[in-house]
C-alpha cells in the first residue's frame, strides 16, 4: 500500500460530526492531535497495520451552504471544543476540503431537512429523477477518485436522520428496485439508500453511521455482493445506547430483574433540531429501545426521550434511571448521567470505521462487515450478540484473523467472518 | 446425589449478609421466595444441574450474641427489607439455625471486632492458642457434619473485615506455618486464615467472601492441594467495584482516556462501622482500587472513600465521577449513583458460590476455583482477566465443561480449568 | 375550643394521599406517630395553638370501591411504607372511617377517572343533574356534621386531576353560574367545582390540594364571601415544584442566567396512571411550568415531563437539569434528583392545612387564605410572591398576627392579611 | 463622584479568582463582557447607583512570579474558560495591571504556600518583622493611591487559605496585639491579618473573601472602628455551601428531619492543591459545616470532603446526598451535583463586594458590613440569619435605605444597619 491514497466521502459533509472528522483527520495527518478515542490506535489493533492518517483525502455531499471554518468556529463558540490554535493551523487544509464538497440530493429527506437546503442543492435536485440523482452522485464519486488519484473511496453517511421508508420495500429485490427507481412513480427509498446505491455502483464501500435505512435493505445487500463492495451500519453507538449495551449484560449476568429503564436525552445541536420532528425521531427511538429486550431476554418497561434543548449545544446529557429487583424482591436503583460532546464522540468512530473498512478492502473482502458491530446501535449482519463486550470480541477476533492470515487468493465475503 | 444433604457453615453467622443468607435459604427451600438475583438460577446454568435449595443445612461460627430473628427484625426496621409475613413463616426454621451457631475465635480479629464479642465467645477464646483454636473450630465442623448426616460442609467467611496480616507470612510454606502456629509466639495470621485452616483440615471447601486474607496465602494453597479441598475468594463483588469492572472495559475498548475516577461510598451497617476503623479499612480500599489500572493499562487518578453514615442502614449509596478525555483532548464525564441494599446484594452470591462449589466438589475437583472470578473483587487463581464480562465467560465455559464431560476418573485440579 | 370536634372531609377519600391522611391522623391521635413533616408542629407555629390531633373526625366522598385497610396494605407492599404494627394498631379506627365514606359524583371527572367508578358511585350519579349532585353532596356534609356533633367540617379535595374546564366559565358570576347548573344543558364546571359549591353551601371551608379548578373561579370566590367561608388552593407543592420555588430564587438573586431547566418526573401510583391521559396531564404541567418565569423575570427554555413507570409505586423520582450561564458567559450546570414518597409528602401538608384552616375559622375569618401560599404550586390570592422563602414568611407573619391579636369583633376577610 | 477613580487591591493578585477579576474588570470597563452573575447589575440594586466599571484601577500583592496573561492562558487551556479573542483585546490592559503587583509577605502563610514563593517575594520577606511587613504593605497601598490619583483603595483578600491562628489571639485587644507585633517573638496572627492591619492603617476598606482569619478578630474590629474603615468577610459563598444555605431552610420550614447530609467536593485548581495540606483544610471544612446546625436547629450527621483531582482544573463538582425523614418516619433522599467553574463563580462576587463597599464608603460609613452576609460562608456581624434568602433580604433592605436617605451629616456605623 506504499503510497496509495484513499478517499473519504462524507454524506452530510458540513454537519457537526463531519466537521469534526475533517478537523480531526487534518490534525492527525499533521501530528497536531493525539490518538485518544481512536480504537484503531489501541495496541490490540496495531497488528492489522492500519493505514496512516496522512493517506486520506476528504470530500463529500451536502445540501446546506456553509464551510468547515464556519462550522468549526460555531462548534468552538457554542460548545467550547477545538483549540483555536489548531483551527488556525489547519485552516488552509479545511478550505481545500471545502472545495471538494458537492451538492447532495433532496429526494425523500423529509421536510425538516429540506428546509435547510441551499439554492445550489435545490438547483441540482430540481426535477431530478431518482435514477438521475444516483447517476449524478455516483459521477461525483468517480470524479473525486480520478482527480485525486485515489485507490478507493469510502463513503460514510453522516446526514441527519430521515423518516423510515415504507416497510414494503424490504420485500423488493435489487432488479425490481432498480426498475422502480427508473419509473415515474414516487421513489420508494429514502435519500440515504440512493447514496448507498450510488456508492455501490461506483464500487465504493458504504458505511451508514445514522439510523436512516441506507444499505440496510435486502435489495442493497444483493447489490453489494453483486458489485463486490463492503458495507456496514447502522447508527453510531456513542452515548446512552453504548451505556445500555455495557450495563444491561451485568444485570442479565447477575439475574437482577430490570423492572424499568428510563432514559432522558437532552442536547442542542442540529441533529437535535431535526429529531424534534417526530417523523425523523421515530427511526432513532426505535433503534435505541430494542437492545434491552435482546440482552435481558424479557421486556422491562422502557422510556426513551430525546429532546432539543438549545443551550446544550453539541453536549448531550443523558440521565438514565434503572429500577431493578434484587434478592427477595428488594427494589434497588442505579442512575447515571452521561455528559459527552456528540460530535467528538462520533468523529473518531467514523475515522476508525474508515480505517477498518480500508483494511478489509485491502485484503479483498466484500459484503456486510459484521465484525464492526460494536460501533453501531443496530448492527447489520447475522448472529450478532447484543452485548458490547461480545461485539468487541468480534473485532479482536477479526484483527487476529487479519494479522494471522494472508487474504485468500480470490478474496471472499466479509460476512463469513 | 439423590437425597444427599450439604452443610453451609457461615463464619460471622449472625451478621447482615449471613442473616440474609439464612432468611433466603429457608425461604427458597419452602418455595416462599423467587430466584431473582441468583446466578445459578439462570437458564444458561441449568445444564450444570445445581443442587436444590432444600438440601442445605445451615450452621456457623459467630463472636456476638444475638439471633436470626433479632437481626432480621433489625434489618426490616432499619432498612425496610424482608416482608414480615416471610419472617413469620420461617421463624421456627431460623430458631433451628440459631441452635447450630458456635462461638468463633477472637485471635487477631482486630480491636473493633473484639469489642463486639459476647461473653461466650470470650470464654471460648480465653487463653486459647492458635492450634487449640483451629482444633476447636475444626471439631465444630466435624460435629456439624456428623450430627446432621451431611455429605459435605462448605465454609463461607462472611465475618467483618480484619486488618491485613504481616506481608512476611507470604514467604512461609505450610510446614513452617504449621510450626509457627504451634509455638508460643504471636500468631502470624489473622482469624480468617485460622478458620480456613480449620476448614481444610476437616476437608471442607472454603470460600472467602471478605477482603480478609483467608486462604489467600501460598501456605494455604499448599494445604488445600494436600487436603484435596476446593477454595475460592476474595471479597464479594457486589456494588461499586462491580460497576467499575463493567464500565472500565468500555473506556478501554473505546480508547477513551480516563483521567480520574472518584468513588464515594456511604452506608450505615455493621460492616460500615467496622470499616470506620482505618486499620480494617486498609484491606478494603486496596481491594477496590487496583482494578482500574489492570483494566485500563495505566493508572488514572483515583479516590475511593467508604464512610459510615448511620441513617443509611444497610443501603449503600455510591457516587462515582469518571472524568475522561475524548477525541482531540475533549474532557467529558460520566457519573453514576448506585443505591443497593448491601446484604441483599451479597447473600444471593453466597448462595450461588455454595451451589457452584458443591457442583465442583461433586465432580471430584480440588484447589482454587478460578472460574468463580466474576463473584470476587480480588479473584484468586492464575491469569484471571479483570473485566467482568470476561470473568463471566469463564463461568459459562466451566458450565459447558461440567455439562459436557463426565468428571475424570481420578478427579483433578479445579485450577486447571 | 375546649372539647370541640372538627370534621375532615376528603374528596377522593380512599386515594393514596387520603389513605395516608387517615393513617397519619389516627396514629397521631393515639400518640403512635411523631410529628416529623408537620409544619404546624414547628416551634415557630406553637403560638397559634393549633387544635390537638385527637379532635378530628374523618369522612369523605369517593367513587371507587375499596377500604383503608386495602389501600394501606397496597401502599405497604408496593412502596414499603407504613409499619405493619402501626396498621394493626389502628385497624379498627380505619374501619370506622370507612363507614363514613359516601359515594361522590361522576359529573365531568373525565374518562380515565370514570373508568374507575364503583357500581355504588355509578348508581348514585345516574341521571343526576348538577344541582341534584350538589344537593346530595352538601347533604352528606350536613349529615356528617350532625351525626358526629362537629363544630365544623373542613373539606379537602384530594381526587385525581381532572381535565381543565372551559376558560369561558371564568367570565360567569355566581348568580349566572347557579342558573346554568340548574338548566338542562351540559354542566360547565368540573366535579371539583361542584364539590366546592356543595361545601360552601353547607358553610364548610374548602381546600383544593389538586390542580383541578375547584374554587379557583371568580364565581366561587363570590360564593365564598357570600357564604362567609374560608377557602384555599391549588395543587400541593410537594416535590419538584417545591425545589424550583426554593432553587430558582438563588439563581435570580445571584443574577445567574438560567438558559434551560429540564425536569423529568417518574412515578407509579394511581395519580400517575390518571396523568398518563394527556387531557388530565394538561392541568398539571401548566401548574408546574409558570413558576420559573415568575421568579426569574424571564422565560428560560423549560421542559417538564411526568411519566407513569409502574415499578416506582408511590415513589416519585424527579431529575432536574439546570443549565445556567455564569460570569463571562460561562455555562455551568446543577442537577438534582428528588426521591420522595408522594403520599407521605402530601399527607402531612393536608393535615397542616386542615389545622391552619380551623385556626383561621376559629378567629372568624372568611375568603381566600393567601397566607397558605407556601403549601401550593398555584396559590390563590392577590400579590403572592413566587419564592418559597417569601411565601413561608407570609405564614410566619400570619402566625404572629394570630398570636398577637384577639380576633376582631365582627370577624373579617382572611384575604386582607 | 463625577470622575473619581477607585483602587482595587487584591491579595493573592495572580491567583485564579484574581485573574478572573482582572479579566472581568477590564472586559466590563471596555463593554466587552455582559453583566451576568453580577448582583449589583440586578434591577433591584440599580437604585444604589453603583459606580461604573471603568472607574477602577487594579493592583495587588502576590508571592508567586507569573503574569495575568500566563494565568489567564492556563485557565483557558485547562478549564476552557475565557474567549481567546477577549484575552487578545485586553492583553495590554492586563500587562499594565501586572506592573502594579507588589511582593506580599510570607509571615505565617504555612508551608504549602511558602513553597510557591518567588525569589522576589522571598527577598522582600527575608528577615522582616511583622511590624516591618505591615509598614511595607501599607506603604504599597499608599503609593498605589497616590500614583494613580485614587479616591480610595479597597483591599480584597483572595490568597490561598492559611492555617487557623492560635485561638488565644481572640482575647487580645488592639493595643496589646500591636505591642506583640512589635516584639521579637513569634507573630501571633497569620498573613491575612497582617494585610488587614496594613489596609486599615492606610485607611482602606478590607474584604476577606477567604476562610483565613483576616479582620475577623476582636482586635481588628477595634482597629477598624478606630480608623473609621469598613470591612467584611469571610469566605465567599459560591458553590456547595450556597446550596446548603438555600436548601436547608426548606427542610426546616417543612419540618422534614435531615438525618444526614454528605457533601463531596472535587476540583483541581491551586486552591485545591493548597487545601490538600490538612493544616490549611481545617479552616475550610469548619466554615462549611456549621451552617446546617444553625439553620435546622439540630445537628444531623454531616460529612464534607474537599479533594484535589487534577483533571478537574478550575471546575468544582460537588455531590451532595441529603437523607431525610418524612411523615411517619419515611426515609427519603435528595441528591444534587453542582458543576461550576470556581473562579468564574467567585470573581463576580468580588466585583460586587468592591462596588457595594465603595457605595457604603461613599455615604460615610465604617465598621463591619453585615448587609453583605449573603456573599459569605461565615458572615461577620451581629444577628445574621443563616438562611440565604434572609441574608439577601438584608442586602435589599440596605439598598432601600441607601436609596431613600441622604447619608447622615457625620456618617455612622455600617454595623447599625
Amino acid at each position: 500500500m506504499a503510497d496509495q491514497k484513499i478517499g473519504v466521502w462524507l454524506i452530510g459533509a458540513w454537519g457537526g460530526v463531519s466537521t469534526t472528522v475533517a478537523v480531526g483527520l487534518n490534525a492527525l495527518a499533521r501530528g497536531l492531535a493525539g490518538e485518544t478515542a481512536l480504537v484503531t490506535a489501541l495496541p490490540q489493533l496495531a497488528k492489522i497495520e492500519p493505514i496512516p492518517w496522512d493517506r486520506f483525502v476528504l470530500g463529500g455531499h451536502e445540501i446546506r451552504a456553509t464551510s468547515y471554518a464556519d462550522e468549526a468556529g460555531k462548534l468552538h463558540r457554542e460548545s467550547r471544543v477545538f483549540a483555536p490554535e489548531l483551527l488556525d493551523a489547519i485552516g488552509p487544509a479545511l478550505m481545500e476540503c471545502d472545495a471538494r464538497i458537492r451538492p447532495g440530493t433532496l429526494i425523500n429527506v423529509g421536510r425538516t431537512i429540506e428546509a435547510l437546503a441551499s439554492p445550489e442543492a435545490k438547483k441540482a435536485s430540481r426535477g431530478e429523477t431518482a435514477v438521475a440523482a444516483i447517476e449524478r452522485l455516483s459521477g461525483d464519486l468517480q470524479a473525486f477518485r480520478t482527480q485525486n488519484d485515489l485507490s478507493n473511496v469510502i463513503v460514510v453517511n453522516l446526514a441527519s436522520t430521515e423518516p423510515p421508508p415504507d416497510e414494503k420495500v424490504r420485500d423488493v429485490d435489487w432488479p425490481n428496485l432498480s426498475k422502480l427507481l427508473n419509473s415515474d412513480g414516487r421513489t420508494p427509498v429514502s435519500a440515504s439508500t440512493l447514496y448507498a446505491i450510488a456508492a455501490m455502483l461506483a464500487e465504493c464501500p458504504y458505511i451508514n453511521f445514522t439510523p436512516s435505512a441506507g444499505s440496510n435493505l435486502p435489495a442493497l445487500e444483493e447489490l453489494a455482493l453483486q458489485q463486490g463492495v463492503l458495507h456496514a451500519g447502522r447508527d453510531g453507538k456513542t452515548g446512552e445506547t453504548l451505556m445500555k449495551a455495557v450495563l444491561a449484560p451485568m444485570f442479565a449476568a447477575r439475574n437482577l430483574h430490570v423492572m424499568s429503564w428510563v432514559g432522558h436525552n437532552i442536547f442542542g445541536n442540529m441533529d437535535g433540531k431535526v429529531l424534534d420532528d417526530p417523523v425523523n425521531k421515530a427511526s432513532k427511538v426505535r433503534s435505541k429501545d430494542q437492545l434491552l429486550t435482546d440482552i435481558l431476554g424479557y421486556k422491562p418497561q422502557t422510556l426513551v426521550t430525546i429532546e432539543f434543548i438549545e443551550s446544550m449545544g453539541d453536549w448531550k446529557t443523558a440521565w438514565d434511571h434503572i429500577h431493578f429487583q434484587g434478592f427477595l424482591g428488594t427494589p434497588m436503583a442505579m442512575q447515571f448521567t452521561w455528559q459527552g460532546c456528540d460530535s467528538l464522540l462520533a468523529a473518531p468512530l467514523v475515522l476508525d470505521l474508515v480505517r477498518l473498512t480500508e483494511r478489509e478492502w485491502r485484503r479483498g473482502k466484500s459484503g456486510v462487515m459484521r465484525h464492526l458491530a460494536s460501533f453501531f446501535k443496530s448492527p447489520m449482519g447475522a448472529d450478532i450478540p447484543p452485548e458490547f463486550g461480545r461485539q468487541y470480541e468480534l473485532l479482536l477476533a477479526w484483527a487476529n484473523e487479519v494479522a494471522g492470515k494472508t487474504p485468500g487468493a480470490a478474496g471472499g465475503s466479509s460476512a463469513a467472518v
